[in-house]
């Protein structure tokens, strides 16, 4: 009898052209896929939650599949680990219900992104951090990202190439601190648009470096335009922290 | 007229075999000279403070070098940078006096060794830190560690290999924190013996999982022997800190 497998995934991004299967470079859902299949002696194809870009990390992504293996879903973890390289470990695995979706249900997403702020990068940073020269007032950010909190159309940080019907999300908490010189914006919501997050630290930074006052986000949230928000941030800087589902 | 120049270096040892020049691979001395070298227009070969192991990272280890440069000692890190590679960085340069020896003057040495104590390895972590399965007893370190702060004679924790006549030094501090999944260890003293950092972790490491109790380190320390004392903890798990020197 066939059972549906619920994956948590960490990995490093560093090495991959991000989540999905692609003809222009390795993808970590097809180094899953092909040790997966080898593990369980049958064809696996994972569904995923997050396609997380090239060179972003996660340490909470999910995957789903089916199989009819015997093996305990929770021991394929740590056989499906003997095979897979360093940078990608599978951190939990357990039975779900067959009609579990990891895209389809209401679920909310982690998201933190790392700025080293200082003025010569840390070569022990470099893989997970984005480098800031110029000080960033992060207090200044702070004020920028209670505009973006709650349920808005966030057409203006959306990638133009995608065609998503409806651009309305809800951010429930954007929170930045600073330790030492590492800022850590941390952002959770029920659901991100195409390089939406890259573009809100984008955002953010043009306003931590006085580019734009705080307030000027919600002229660019009310434009519904991407050319009038600042650039996507670069990927190294973005981990994919977990998402939660609701029971 | 010749200058003696300081500079205090951070590098990500994972693609370096150590800090010096050796045949056997690409050492962070040799691609520094190269560099150093080509940017003053003058053969250039730095004195280094600590020979760090290959796989070894440091945040803060010291080279001095002589110049007939007229570019100001200050600015030069910001022009070797540039040619850098990524994984190596000048994080401060300054003229000292010419009797500067980075070697033997006074100083104190921090090292730092990252230990990930959980079941299942976090792929962004396994660079720098050395992961171990088993549960820790932190606590027990914490009692082992007492015995080796102080002056002592530490030839049970230096590798064989190596001929120094005087094997005593002296551990200022030795403290052990936890924090989510990793155990730091922070070490500061005199001077360290050819692997002697990692030879303490990993007998540190022995006694956290009840091989050894605690009170066996001072019998470890009397016997001069290093037979007696533990393995020699994984390089990626190490970091130079930084060095003082006494005015």
């Amino acid at each position: 009898m066939s059972k549906r497998v619920f994956m948590k995934i960490a990995y490093d991004g560093t090495n991959y052209c991000g989540w999905q299967i692609q003809i222009n470079g390795i993808t970590v859902e097809e180094v899953i896929n092909r040790e997966l299949s080898n593990l369980l002696g049958e064809e696996i194809a994972v569904i995923g939650a997050s396609r997380t870009d090239s060179g972003v990390h996660a340490l909470g992504n999910v995957a789903v599949f089916d199989t009819e293996t015997r093996i305990p879903a929770e021991k394929i973890c740590f056989a499906l680990n003997q095979r897979l390289p360093d940078d990608i470990r599978i951190l939990e695995s357990k039975e779900v219900p067959s009609d579990f979706h990891p895209r389809y249900c209401n679920s909310t997403k982690t998201y933190q992104y790392q700025i080293l702020n200082r003025k010569i990068p840390i070569p022990t940073k470099r893989l997970y951090t984005h480098f800031v020269y110029m000080d960033l007032d992060i207090e200044k950010m702070r004020k920028a990202a209670e505009y973006i909190v709650g349920e808005h159309d966030f057409k203006s940080f959306c990638s133009n190439r995608t065609q998503v019907e409806n651009t309305v999300r809800c951010v429930h908490s954007l929170d930045i601190e600073k330790k030492d010189d590492v800022i850590y914006i941390t952002i959770s919501g029920n659901g991100f648009l195409y390089n939406m997050v890259r573009i809100i630290v984008g955002t953010l930074m043009k306003v931590g470096l006085s580019v734009y006052p705080p307030e000027h986000v919600k002229e660019i949230i009310d434009a519904c335009d991407r050319n009038v928000a600042g650039p996507k941030a670069p990927a190294c800087g973005l981990t994919l922290i977990g998402i939660e589902y609701e029971k």
